[in-house]
């Protein structure tokens, strides 16, 4: 093929240099696994600077990266597979027991948070000499840095261990995508200067739109997949089409949702949910297998890859020659950051879960102080979604052309690799195999009463409803699924074979893949 | 995210469409199995070309596509995963057993079929009036259409039931692929009008250098997949990594032999051989059922991608106004083209299938004149690949500027729809179930004797030696597979579990996944 010539030759070097360090961060995260210090996400990350370093050197201190930042590949390529799979893989009792405190902190959590930063970086940034920024500006960096970075937490908190935190904290990633899409049309659309009663109800309007919306696609097209794959019966055939058309309603759910001006993520993970729920039960053993390994596979790749290039691109030397004249200001604007994220995270994580205790009878479903103060820390990283959107506002085609943004842009990088390391190494100090955080602010105890219970009967006396009352919503769910969902869409125990589910540890039973 | 504000809107929404019209070609294709007109590639040319004709009325016929063709797409991420699938899941006995037919057909066949079609285009295109093309135009279109479509061979053609043509056919694409680099290569670095017996020698050295160190490149990195995986046995941890290292490991192959200008689809095919041997082996039964299907889903959708663009493509408007004012030439040059495509083809498939029968003291092994035939008639289709090609010689930027270039692309278009929906119809319509090709030409008398007797045990005694030679080699290499290769890069029974292997069609033994 004569593609060589004209296909640009330092894209194939790139090309190949990525998957030549994805293998090595593959290969090195196995070897450091039993290293405390480290996890896969550390690994690529050092694995991107050290990268980074190189090249700096060999092209004599004029660039650092391989490819320029795109927010395409990120929310188009990248992200869809990482949330999907979250959805897909999530224990789904656990996810929607706490749902009402999932919206707290992911709704009313973000708009706090984003208040207390916009408000503390108005105050301090005045003092600095770093450029003009207006109001917008000012709401933009709230905006970035209050939206918690699901990717990251999924590095840190392990579902099979923490179920609860897990589903806080991601579950409040997922929610405050909506918020932030809220936000910053909030920001493009309406006169900030004057915010009154009615501009926020419109907002509170909004977002519940987007909210509605954006979960009523993605279980759509989950049940769309189901049906057509349950109507169809591709399994008599073959096993690639199944994978193939779940793959792909999955990635247009996403897409669409892109296109509709709606929150992609909430309508991903959604659509995940449910295609573990109906689509995955009405499959062959095959493709199950082949989709469960198949779905992880991507989202960990996506999830090195994103790790290696924030690695890679920190190190952009563009960014940092405009900051070089005045270092004490960018330490000074990242610190201040720093601080601000950590008291805008605890001015809604202790109130609001606070107040998420009042409505909880049950002592064992209360949030202990200990954990509040995992919820905080854990939301605190700041990584590769935050510099996306930090890219997207302060840059234009890549060039960092004012002071100002070239300060923000650093600032960024720099809360996004301190915030990173430091979590991250803080869960793993503790534990002794990677993802295995024995939470070292957590006692032992409180989690097994936590983890142990979600096995207990459902409620068929009055007792139990009047005790567990999220039980009994449970219960008619279950009750209005088997008459009415499962008939129609598939599920488990309404397709030929007896299946396990994604979520579960125990080998399948593969006697009749 | 606030990404829908910055991402080009015209992008997503042709990215919904693309993913939208690939889940109804499944869908149909599907619906459609039971036409025997029809197939999947079919239906996918079909919707594309509906799609190009409502954007074209919608566009009020400024323009029918979504995406200007991109051979870096096709190239770098649309054929690897095809070609890569098709070695691994390829018959190697069948392949091995016939090698040296291949080569003949692949190195010799295409030189042969190159030159009879450059002579052909040189007289006729001298007495129509479609511009100035110098020798080197005339040679590169006799590369173009003497390049076997691979892609299109895996489409009429079964491997379980038609294992020795389909062999020859697919690998006489693969290893012509070698054979189109040296003679692009030769076109632009030699003298072509001052052709010596020297020039032909290197011509030949080169090729052999290609061949061979495009074919080592796949191999070693197949080995080395298997050692790793083998020495860190991933398996312990998690089946993702085993997944994600495999993946990453056979489009490194292709993407090293890119950047080394080897011919990445012979390197990345023998990846695929080496790693269905030893590395597939080596993983966890998860791991085995999840990379086989998610290659065969991969190639599958990429193939399906492929067609649908073809057919989509095919009515780009800018294409055909240059060449509206002359239909008579266009037509002329079609018809030349797929005329002269039938004599060069016609020009090495017999003689060399004399030449290799000759050589065959077996009456079973020899190709008989219907096989001939198919194997003739089989590879006459260009699908993307030829395509691809023509683009990146007669367009700059996509654009069409010169009269005989835009009459070249349209001819070539129309070639690859008519020899497309006409080979594979012709295939289609003698068999009652898609691909089930029993094939029109061939009687099934002469198959069985063909497919029947690759059980026939190990050759023991000299009898065996003399009668079956190509049994022997094989016997050789087992022994040093054995003794040498397995002991140290794994492969089946050197690994803790019994294993099926990616070619079987009896469900693998599950039990322990």
């Amino acid at each position: 093929m004569p593609s060589l010539s004209t296909s640009d030759h330092a894209s194939v070097v790139s090309l190949n240099l990525f998957v030549a360090l994805l293998c090595a961060c593959i290969v090195l995260g196995h070897l450091l696994e039993e290293n405390r210090w480290m996890n896969e996400s550390i690994t690529a990350l050092m694995i991107g600077l050290a990268t980074g370093v190189v090249i700096l050197l060999i092209s004599n201190g004029k660039s650092s990266r391989l490819l320029v930042f795109s927010e395409d590949l990120f929310f188009i390529y990248l992200l869809p597979p990482i949330i999907f799979n979250a959805g897909f893989q999530v224990k789904k009792k656990q996810f929607f027991r706490n749902f009402v405190t999932i919206m707290l902190f992911g709704a009313i959590g973000t708009v706090i948070s984003c208040t207390v930063i916009t408000l503390g970086v108005t105050q301090f940034f005045k003092k600095l000499d770093i450029g003009t920024f207006d109001l917008g500006d000012y709401l933009a960096i709230g905006a970035i840095f209050a939206a918690t970075d699901s990717v990251c937490t999924l590095q840190v908190l392990n579902q099979d261990e923490t179920p609860l935190l897990y589903s806080l904290v991601f579950g409040e990633g997922v929610v405050n995508d909506a918020t932030s899409v809220v936000v910053f049309n909030a920001i493009q659309s309406f006169d900030l200067t004057h915010l009154n009663h009615e501009a926020a109800f419109q907002l509170l309007g909004n977002f519940m739109y987007l909210f509605l919306l954006s979960t009523l696609l993605g279980v759509a097209t989950g049940l769309i997949s189901a049906y057509v794959i349950k109507k169809l019966y591709f399994g008599r055939h073959s096993t690639d089409r199944e994978v193939a058309l779940m793959m792909l309603m999955a990635y247009l759910s996403y897409m669409l949702a892109e296109l509709f001006d709606l929150s992609g993520i909430l309508t991903v993970f959604f659509c995940g949910i449910v295609m573990s729920h109906y689509t995955w039960h009405n499959v062959t053993e095959s493709s199950r297998i082949t989709t469960k390994h198949t779905f992880a596979t991507l989202s960990f790749l996506a999830e090195t890859f994103i790790f290696l290039y924030v690695g890679m691109d920190a190190l952009d030397i563009d960014k940092w020659r405009s900051v070089s004249d005045s270092p004490g200001t960018s330490v000074a604007v990242s610190s201040i950051l720093i601080g601000l994220l950590m008291l805008g995270r605890a001015a809604f994580v202790f109130p609001l879960s606070f107040l998420s205790n009042l409505a909880k009878k049950n002592e064992s479903e209360k949030i202990n102080f200990k954990m509040q103060v995992v919820i905080w820390w854990s939301g605190l990283m700041r990584g590769a979604v935050s510099m996306a959107l930090a890219y997207n506002k302060f840059t234009s085609a890549g060039h960092t052309d004012l002071r100002g943004n070239a300060i923000m842009i650093t600032s960024t990088i720099t809360v996004c690799l301190f915030s990173t390391v430091k979590a991250t190494t803080s869960f793993l100090s503790d534990g002794n195999t990677p993802k295995s955080i024995q939470i070292p602010l957590l006692d032992q105890d409180s989690f097994i009463e936590f983890t142990g219970n979600h096995n207990v009967p459902r409620p068929d006396s009055i007792r139990g409803f009047l005790t567990r009352p999220t039980r009994t919503v449970h219960y008619y769910w279950r009750k209005f699924d088997d008459s009415f969902m499962r008939p129609v869409f598939g599920g488990r125990g309404f397709v030929p074979f007896v299946p396990g589910s994604p979520t579960e540890r125990d080998p399948p039973d593969l006697s009749r893949a």
